[in-house]
C-alpha cells in the first residue's frame, strides 16, 4: 500500500477552510496509520481564486485535479462574488467547470442517518434509524443537458417552451457500471428509477440495466416508477440499499432522500469519472453566515474522506475507520450547533475535529 | 340554486360498486336537504362494461360524460380483464379515454391528513397533523406526451432513447387558471414548481405564471424548483396551500404528497376540462381482493362527492357539509379496517356510509 497517491485538496470558500482543515487532520492521521501514501497538495478553487487569480478556476488548480487520484473540495461561493456573470461565478466557473472538464457523470449520494442523530428527521425515528441509502444519479446527460431545447415561437405567434430527455446506450452502462458496483461494496441490491410506462428513453434505460444485471450475478436488480419511489421513500426508506437513476430523477430523489435524514451537515457526495477517479464534497454550502466562527460542522467533510477512500483509493479497511470514529464521537454525546439536541455536548469545529482523530 | 343539473354516476369494478353506493347515499341526502337540484343518472364504464358491452367506454356512458356537469367514478380494473391487450383494458379504453375525449387536463390532488389519524404518517404528527394542500397537476401535456419521441439508432450502431419536454403559452394558462382559482378558493397562497434554473420549458412556464399573477392580486404566487420542493414536502409540507405543477412533476410531489398522509383510502381527485366540468374519483384502485366483502373505506369516494360540489357544481357550503360530517365520523372513533388503530371502532363499508349520512 506504498504507491504513491495524489489528493488535491481545494478548501474553497466560507467554511471550506475550517472544515477542509478538520478534514485533512484526520485525512493525514489515517494517511499515516494505514500507511496509505497519500501526498496532498493544496489549491485555490472559487472565490478564494478569484480574489487571488482573477478566476474560479486557475490552470494551475485544474492541472492538479486532472492528475490526482481524488479531488477533495470544502465548498465554493458568497456574496462577495454574486455580483459577478453567472458564468464567472464560483459555483459555475469553479465547480462546474471541474465536472465538466473532468467529465465527472458518476454521482453518488448517500443519504446515510446514525441512529443517534434519528430524532432530527421529519420521519418517525423507528422508520430513519440507521438508514443508509446511496442514489446513483447520472450528472452529466440526461434532460438538463439534452438537445434541442429553448423557446420558439410557433405559427399561431405564441411561444413554446421544449427540452430533450435522451441518453444514449453509453451513457446508461457507464452510470450503471457505478451502480452495479457500488452494489457490490455494499448489500448487493441495486434499484433503477425509471418511467418506463410512459417515457421511451427510460424504456431504454431500463432494458440497458437488465442487460448489465447478466455480468453482475451477485447484485439483485429491480426497478421501480419514479412517482412510486418518491413515494417508497417516505413510506419505507430503509428498503433500498442501492438506487441507480438518471439526472432529473436523480437530483429530485437525492435531495428529497437527504431530507430524511434531516441533517444535511452530515451527508458526503461524490461525482466519479469513468475510471472511478473523482470528486468528493459535503452537501451542504458554504455558509458564509457562520464562516470564520469555528461554529460549523465539518463531519460531513470528514465523511467525504471516508467516501474517498472507499470508492476512488480502494482503502475500505481506512474507510471504515473514520465512520466508526464519526460513530464513537456522536456516541460521546458531542454536536455542533447544526445537530445539537438538548442533553448532548455542543463542540465547535476544531473540537469536533480532534474528537474524530481521538477516537480514531 | 334549482337548475337541474346532471352528475354521471360510474361506479366501474371491484370496490366501485360499494363504495360509490355510500357517496350516492350521501349526495341524494346533501342533495335534497340543500335543494341542489342534481340529477344522478348511473352508467357502466371499465371491466363491467366490458362484460356487458364488450366495451370498457360504450358510446352511452361517453354520451352521458360529455352532457353531465360531473362524474363520479369509483375504480376501474381488475385481474378479470388484465389479460386483455392494453389498449382494451379498463384504465385504458376507459378512463384515459374519458380523459382524453373530454379534454379533462387539470387534475386536482389534495394532500389532506385529517388530525384524527395523524399516527397513520410516517412523519412526526406533529409535522402533518392538519395537513391540507393541493397540487394541481397539469394531466394532458408535457414530456409523457411530448413529441418527437422514440429510441433511434445513431451512426455509431448504439440506440439513443428521447423524449420531448414541451409545453406552449396557452396550455400553461389554462392550468394556471385552474391553480389560481384554486387558491381564491383556498388560502390565497399558490407555489409553482419548476426547474427553472436548467429547463427552458420551465422558464417559459415560471414567466407565464408570474405574468398570470398581476390578474389575481388576491393571491400570492411563489416559485420553488422541484428537487426543493420535494424536500420541502418531508421537511414542512405544512407550509404550502395550493401547488402547481407539470405532469411529470405532479406525478412525482402529488403521489409523494399523498404518501405523506399514511392513508391513500381517505383521498379524493378530479381531473377538470378548461370549463370546470370534470370527474371526480378516489384516489385508491378498485382493490379486487376485497371486493364484495363490505369492507372497503367508502370515504375517499365521500370526499371526492365534496370535492366535485366545490368544484364543478359550485356549492361550497354543501360541500364543507360533507367534509364536516366525515371528521366527525372519525371524530366518533369510527374506522374501516384499512385507517383502523387500537382503540378505534371497526365499521363495515355501510356503516361508515350510514355514520356519515347521521352526522351531516
Ligand atoms: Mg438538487
Ligand atoms: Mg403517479
Amino acid at each position: 500500500m506504498s504507491t504513491q497517491r495524489t489528493i488535491a485538496i481545494l478548501p474553497g470558500d466560507g467554511i471550506g477552510h475550517e472544515i477542509m482543515a478538520e478534514a485533512v487532520k484526520v485525512l493525514e492521521s489515517v494517511n499515516a496509520r494505514c500507511e496509505l501514501g497519500l501526498n496532498l497538495e493544496h489549491a485555490l478553487v472559487g472565490g478564494s481564486a478569484i480574489d487571488a487569480h482573477g478566476t474560479a478556476l486557475p490552470e494551475a488548480t485544474f492541472e492538479l485535479c486532472a492528475r490526482a487520484d481524488a479531488i477533495l473540495l470544502g465548498a465554493v461561493g458568497g456574496p462577495k462574488w454574486d455580483k459577478l456573470p453567472v458564468a464567472e461565478r464560483p459555483e459555475k466557473a469553479g465547480l462546474l467547470e471541474i465536472r465538466r472538464r473532468l467529465d465527472l457523470f458518476g454521482n453518488l449520494r448517500p443519504a446515510i442517518l446514525y441512529p443517534q442523530l434519528a430524532d432530527a428527521s421529519s420521519l418517525k425515528p423507528e422508520l430513519v434509524a440507521g438508514l443508509d441509502i446511496l442514489i446513483v444519479r447520472e450528472l452529466t446527460g440526461g434532460i438538463y443537458f439534452g438537445q434541442p431545447r429553448g423557446i420558439r415561437v410557433l405559427e399561431n405567434g405564441e411561444r413554446e417552451g421544449y427540452n430533450t430527455y435522451v441518453y444514449n446506450e453509453s451513457q446508461i452502462r457507464r452510470i450503471g457500471k457505478v451502480a452495479f458496483e457500488a452494489a457490490q461494496k455494499r448489500g448487493g441490491r441495486l434499484c433503477s428509477v425509471d418511467k418506463a410506462n410512459v417515457l421511451e428513453v427510460t424504456m431504454l434505460w431500463r432494458e440497458i440495466m437488465e442487460d448489465m444485471a447478466k455480468d453482475y450475478p451477485d447484485v439483485e436488480l429491480s426497478h421501480m416508477y419514479v412517482d412510486n419511489a418518491a413515494m417508497q421513500l417516505i413510506r419505507a426508506p430503509k428498503q433500498f440499499d442501492v438506487v441507480v437513476t438518471g439526472n432529473m430523477f436523480g437530483d429530485i430523489l437525492s435531495d428529497a432522500a437527504a431530507m430524511l435524514t434531516g441533517s444535511i451537515g452530515m451527508l458526503p457526495s461524490a461525482s466519479l469519472d469513468v475510471n472511478g477517479r473523482g470528486m468528493y464534497e459535503p452537501c451542504h454550502g458554504s455558509a458564509p453566515d457562520i464562516a470564520g466562527q469555528n461554529k460549523a460542522n465539518p463531519l460531513a467533510t470528514i465523511l467525504s474522506v471516508a467516501m474517498m477512500l472507499r470508492y476512488s483509493i480502494n482503502e475500505p479497511e481506512a474507510a471504515q475507520l473514520i465512520e466508526d470514529a464519526v460513530s464513537k464521537v456522536l456516541d460521546q454525546g458531542l454536536r455542533t450547533g447544526d445537530i445539537f439536541s438538548p442533553g448532548s455536548t455542543l463542540v465547535n469545529t476544531v473540537e469536533m475535529g480532534d474528537a474524530v482523530i481521538a477516537a480514531l
